[in-house]
């Protein structure tokens, strides 16, 4: 089974720390996504401070687990003039790309979404320290798995239309 | 390198048909994409019909490829109570699962963007009957690349930061 297929969120996690090398590979993933005219309208920051992740787990009530993890990546939204209305969308391929090299590397992960929420993405700019322009726009919690969990598979044929969706 | 890596816009096809079997592989992907609170707020639709791909290529000046390319893949936003803020998240993890297995297959892809731009959106619609609250929300073009296109690491040392973004 591929890494597409293996992602699965994580919410329970070993003390075992993850390397500066694997952070640096799944920034590598998350910076080769496509986005739109190629603007690449990105930030990332690298949160491991305990006390900033425990503040972070108070963003809302799906960011507990922060506060059992060593690392967690923040991908921030920029400001684009050229597309601007696909920004979140360049932002969420990054973001898939993060979970999918965690999954090649061993590593478990779970994506909160923040943007466009406006309490969460507040609380997050606050504890951070992102002014202006720019925003938080997810929070990706990283650590080794707990436990094995398996994998569902979604495939669903009824969801698949050929050529119109209509009657 | 990995997969994650190596995928990258191609635009300029060969005439070699896509196995149904690897469409398939294709949309099991798509389906495996994490979604808010797993609402999975997708379908989609493979339009493998000449006319079809000849009208959608003038849905934007972007989405020429759809003249030379045998199939395209139409990921469909449905609506959502649970989580509607983070649709466009979820259908856009969706896409780059697919750009990633095409990928995997050695097909090559092109992300055409249409959701939320209005006027797109009501091409797509029209040309592939798609009516009531559900929306086209990107065209992924699909075939094997005419020539091999060198990949452009886009890793960025100065997008990191640790802990705090601040000045």
């Amino acid at each position: 089974m591929n890494l597409l297929l293996e992602r699965k969120s994580i919410r329970r996690f070993t003390n075992k720390e993850i390397t500066k090398e694997d952070i640096t590979k799944m920034l590598k993933a998350a910076m080769q996504a496509p986005s739109a005219h190629n603007q690449q309208p990105w930030e990332f920051i690298v949160v491991d401070d305990r006390e900033l992740l425990d503040k972070l787990s108070l963003a809302s009530t799906g960011a507990w687990m922060l506060k059992n993890v060593n690392v967690a990546i923040v991908p921030l939204l920029l400001p684009t003039d050229k597309s601007p209305h696909f920004a979140i969308q360049d932002l969420s391929a990054a973001t898939q790309n993060i979970l999918l090299e965690a999954t090649n590397l061993g590593i478990g992960s779970c994506w909160i979404g923040a943007y466009p929420l406006d309490e969460r993405v507040k609380h997050i700019e606050k504890v951070l320290n992102i002014t202006g322009n720019i925003h938080p726009f997810s929070m990706i919690a990283l650590g080794y798995p707990k436990d094995s969990k398996e994998t569902i598979l979604r495939y669903d044929k009824s969801r698949i239309h050929y050529n119109k969706r209509g009657e």
